[in-house]
């Protein structure tokens, strides 16, 4: 781990290094055929990277037989291999699967129930393939409609992955400096803002405007991810985004609910995490669980912003908004709601963090726990002081728990906080088997 | 008509325009919802649109019942709801669909068979869920690799909807400027440079790289579409293209074959459409036919090139490269293989052609017909004079095809050529039914 940078743990954390390994990636196993294929822009979990086969519930399964609970992997949010979302898309992928350009009956009652989950303002839906090309869409549509340029990102956003979006991805550098328009600021956590995170957070968005002015940018849009899931997880103070969103309105900017990871019920007291804010996004962005592994992703917008972006250009998207991707989506919708899933990660999160608070009771390294419904942030401290963050013990703790059958990822500006995030179709027996893995980690990591 | 624009005609050619149509969207109907739903960014085909319900092969059926001869859509290139196909991604959704991170057999054999179908210096393949993705992706390692910012694009060019994307998109632009750092040259017809096609094409290439270089932004890269789909279909003759990759080359950008149109066999003599010109692509981008509507995308590039890029950023795709994706991709390659489709489009669209031909010897209209395999462009010229291009009289025929019950698209800078590509499954019966039609249709607007 020395080799690694301290910020950026997103990319970096915990990954396979074929330098570092040591292996002879000439043979023709499985890692040598991977690394032949895909050169340098191959990103594996795990120093040992584990073959997967198959899937199911919260379980993943890998070929050497090993069953592993899944506290990772956000995408598969109703539950791997869901069969409903199965038997959706098999079944319209054997009638129909063509572009949006003819009408479709299962595409507009997909549109009607998902914007029926959204404020009314927010009229219309644009579907794209992927949270990138949605997040690349609405920064073009928030610079369209304001005329201005800047963009207001916190330290650690992860928004995407095409040109426009990894400009305001910090945590998608591995070295360079964000380019002159994107101001970043601290994520909301009590270290960078003390106990008023609302207005510390409301202030550096302000101080951000200035120099965006300052720059000949003006501001066309703050975006966050509504529960800052790449920054380390923070949702709390309930409400505490409202000032922040009204100082970037007052400056004629937009603002962006980025709920690419949040979103889709995670949150459980709501299906949108921007909703625990009561404020109102001008465009939302969504996709991961949109459709349950189905490549889908796409914005809510007001009309008017999205009416004067297409002046100019109009947009067209080749596979999105397909009956195949509206009858996924649709049985997602379906499985949300018959199985009840947001209320399942409100009582099944709880139970979680009352697990996780019962450890930290117990062992001062767990510094701090935060996060809604199903999707929670652990701080983990070597040295029992939250102020001095380390993803060292982070890193361990990951490779501790692959042996105890946990699949985790890190977050935060130092990787200092184990992410959890497990299928919404979590058990108590499942809390159970994860707080007993956490414990031996952390106990193995002694 | 007459409120369009004479160029571009990709995204405005045939739409359905609400305002034109004077229907009332208030309503309940399927063509109200969808108004309300997608607001200015839908995109309809026909100034009265089609419901679609399923579809097979050649055919997609209406919710009215009518069958439609689908020559447009490239996307189901192995036909329609091709039971190999869905049946391979049903049976991979209910195993495992996660992203790429872990290892997976299926998804090395399949980079490993997709990889042998390109010249050996393209090494690495990284895979997204959308052409346009796959392009933002391309032009990003050029621009890292050659430290240059400068694209060279074809006039009617469409590379994609991101941003980046947008930017190297003529025929996008519904108004406004490429900026400073693109610069279009006419596509390669007769029209713009006589019977020399190659030195002439190679030659305003040429004049692009000084301009770009007098600008300030070198060349990182020219990028062409292999047949250039949307600037008309210009396939001949054979190697046209290699003088202009050698003084791309030589001005030290490299040679970007855009295969999201023409690619999978669609040229019938070859896999890709950049071989019938004997260059050699620095990186190669892929899309549309290569999951039959699933969405995925990719590039395949230099080793060297990507591992330059990924110095800096690398690049992670959620969707992109999943068990699911790589067994849908692999069902198709093999139907691409036992169904012989290259074959088939060779021997059809050698049949289609002469049917095409036998109607230009009797109607003087029927001004060019280019392309190759089961992709090609015929240019209508109401006055039978090829050098006064002109769209008015492709608008009509297409409107009169979709009456007798063939789908077809334009091409062109003045929308002036029929955009002909049905799946490469194709029968002669079939064409025989499309001959037929286009010749009633152009009697129809005579």
């Amino acid at each position: 781990m020395s080799k690694m940078p301290t910020v950026r743990p997103i990319l970096d954390m915990n990954a396979y290094d074929g330098q570092m390994s040591g292996k002879n990636d000439q043979g023709n196993d499985l890692l040598a055929r991977r690394t032949r294929n895909v050169g340098a822009a191959s990103v594996l979990f795990y120093r040992d990277p584990i073959e997967m086969v198959s899937a199911s519930g919260c379980w993943m399964t890998a070929a050497d037989g090993t069953n592993y609970l899944d506290f990772y992997n956000n995408v598969p949010s109703v539950g791997h291999c869901h069969p409903k979302v199965v038997s959706a898309m098999a079944d319209q992928a054997a009638r129909l699967n063509i572009n949006s350009r003819y009408l479709h009956q299962t595409t507009e009652t997909y549109l009607d129930r998902l914007k029926a989950t959204f404020p009314d303002h927010l009229d219309n839906i644009v579907l794209t393939c992927s949270g990138s090309e949605a997040n690349d869409l609405a920064l073009r549509i928030a610079q369209r409609g304001t005329g201005a340029r800047g963009i207001i990102v916190t330290e650690c956003a992860y928004h995407g992955n095409t040109a426009t979006v990894t400009d305001i991805s910090p945590s998608a550098l591995k070295r360079g400096e964000l380019p002159d328009h994107v101001v970043s600021i601290p994520a909301p956590s009590k270290l960078a803002y003390g106990d008023n995170i609302a207005a510390g957070f409301a202030d550096a968005v302000n101080k951000a405007v200035t120099l965006l002015s300052d720059r000949g940018h003006g501001v066309a849009a703050l975006i966050v991810d509504s529960i800052f899931s790449s920054d380390g997880v923070f949702s709390n103070p309930r409400g505490f985004l409202r000032l922040a969103v009204a100082v970037v309105h007052r400056a004629g900017g937009v603002f962006i609910a980025d709920e690419v990871q949040p979103g889709f019920g995670r949150t459980g007291d709501a299906f949108w995490a921007f909703l625990r804010h009561d404020v109102i996004p001008d465009i939302v962005s969504m996709g991961k669980p949109m459709g349950n592994g189905f490549p889908m992703a796409g914005i809510v917008v007001r009309a008017d912003l999205l009416a004067a972006f297409c002046e100019d250009v109009g947009y067209f998207n080749t596979f999105a908004a397909s009956p195949l991707a509206a009858a996924t989506g649709l049985a997602v919708l379906d499985v949300i709601r018959d199985e009840n899933l947001l209320a399942n990660a409100m009582v099944c999160g709880k139970y979680l963090r009352e697990g996780l608070q019962h450890l930290a009771d117990r062992d001062g390294r767990v510094s701090d726990i935060r996060g809604a419904g199903l999707f929670l942030g652990v701080d983990l401290s070597p040295s029992g002081e939250p102020d001095k963050p380390s993803g060292q013990l982070v890193g361990d703790v990951i490779n501790a728990m692959r042996r105890q059958r946990v699949l985790i990822g890190a977050a935060g500006k130092y990787g200092q906080t184990l992410k959890i995030r497990p299928p919404l179709c979590l058990k108590r027996s499942e809390v159970d088997f994860f707080i007993e893995a956490f414990g031996k980690s952390l106990r193995e990591c002694g």
